[in-house]
């Protein structure tokens, strides 16, 4: 299985004329989920020719303008748009007040359900499980009640060996359970060991998205086996106290991180607009964890 | 005296990938009047170099998320920057509720003062006179309670003709009485006419911004020899009823209330995504009134 990843913006507080603050969408097994939704998110939606309408699910880690402030109006493009599917929201407790206020004061109701996941709880929570795919929080140490999310597709059947269940003759109707892990009934009544018959189902990707946060020490274990790590780099290490004050990471921090968990690939982003050049970013990190790679606004990653 | 207008948005509805929603900025006499904030206003008045710390007033006109979806984001990136003078923010009443739950949800308090004034009033009513320049509202029909706003520079003081003085041998103690209309004192004891010694103060420029509106017949009059009119032109007249129903103008309409309140010019804005090519709007505006513009987003105009 794969997942897809679309940067719209990655750096961090006000957005400037050539830089977009957080949002993202994840593209796994026909979702479409939108992370984050800084100021111009259905702006970048469009720039970058991703379906709106296929946007069932939208997770809000904090409520921070540069995460949140494309909200009210992604919300009410939705309505002009004609949606009438529900639009599920997934942020911290507070979001449906400010969200519903907005509405309230241009007189503009969504003619769609909208519907609201309000988030209090301090432990990682289940989120949604549904058509292959499952989405946890990570609740994170920033400034105000933050969560990262974890997503993650579901274990799929193991593969047919279309060649081996036609050598043994086995009925198709027999293909659906085979799948599910049951053995398999030959034409001259022999049982086939399910091995023989199907390849291990294929890795089921993961992400996991981590923006806004101080180091935090409990995040690996959360990590175990994640494909992608995106962390936030806000500063780097000659920055560290202005990190700390703010609550945020250095690059290093989240190779460490990255390094911990054993994660496969950790993307960086959230920068400050401090930095006039990103490169320092990636070699501070690399010094801990080689495998890192830049977040731009409109970089695509696929795994 | 001089108006110098940025448009920095002016399409209706939901911003695309090209189009941006409502928002501009005058300029008069030192100060920098922003007229509407939609989403995304901050990253234009980046893109066009404006001065954000000049900005010490922001006019609304009503709570349509194409016209003011942009000001969350703009009052934080104020705090960001460090801003200490005073930001006044004048709109219809809830817009305070709605930008302080904004700023309380993100604990982003600014540390600035953040001066509102909840405009209610159905008549046109004055909303600032300070240093050359009045504010005052221009009430429209629309959906929601909204207003347009007139700007007016105040007349100046009259032009003092140097080489008159000399002649005459005034002190330059009386000049500032001179300006103000005394008339001069000769070095001779005789008194010199005020006409002799000055010429009338310059034209003072005045502009009006009407978005957005259903046709009302009452704007003309309130607009008696203003310079420049920008009016809003949703819709062509083909869609006059959906014009109707939406509570907005046509360009015809537009040029109708240009032609009978007599500016100078009247700029066209606010358009339909519906519209492929604007040069419908100016063709059927132009019919009626022919010193029309059409606003596009980047566009400034002068007089």
């Amino acid at each position: 299985m794969s997942m897809k990843l679309h940067i719209l913006g990655c750096y961090s507080a006000t957005p400037r004329a050539q830089t977009r603050p957080s949002a993202q969408v994840l593209e796994t097994g026909g979702h479409l989920f939108l992370i984050d939704c800084g100021e111009g998110t259905q702006m970048e939606l469009r720039r970058y020719k991703l379906r709106f309408s296929k946007i069932d699910h939208i997770f809000i880690s904090h409520l921070h303008g540069d995460h949140f402030f494309g909200l009210p109006g992604l919300v009410s493009t939705f309505r002009l748009l004609g949606r009438e599917k529900p639009l599920h929201i997934h942020g911290p407790k507070g979001i449906k007040e400010a969200i519903t206020l907005l509405l309230k004061l241009g007189d503009s109701w969504t003619q769609y359900p909208l519907l609201f996941n309000e988030l209090t709880a301090r432990e990682p929570q289940l989120l949604l499980e549904e058509t292959g795919v499952a989405v946890s929080t990570l609740p994170l140490n920033h400034r105000i009640y933050t969560n990262g999310f974890l997503i993650r597709e579901l274990p799929g059947e193991r593969r047919l060996r279309p060649e081996a269940a036609r050598r043994y003759g086995i009925d198709t109707a027999y293909f659906r359970k085979i799948k599910k892990g049951a053995d398999g009934l030959a034409s001259d009544g022999r049982l086939i060991p399910n091995a023989e018959l199907t390849d291990p189902p294929t890795h089921p990707s993961s992400y996991a998205y981590c923006s806004d946060t101080a180091y935090k020490p409990e995040l690996p274990a959360w990590l175990k086996d994640v494909d992608t790590l995106y962390h936030e780099a806000t500063f780097l290490e000659k920055d560290a106290a202005l990190a700390a004050k703010t609550g945020h990471s250095t690059a290093r921090e989240a190779a460490l991180i990255a390094r911990e968990a054993g994660v496969q690939q950790l993307i960086l982003g959230h920068y400050s607009s401090r930095y006039k050049d990103l490169q320092g970013f990636q070699a501070e990190a690399a010094a801990v964890f080689p495998a890192v790679e830049l977040a731009e606004d409109g970089r695509v990653f696929s795994w």
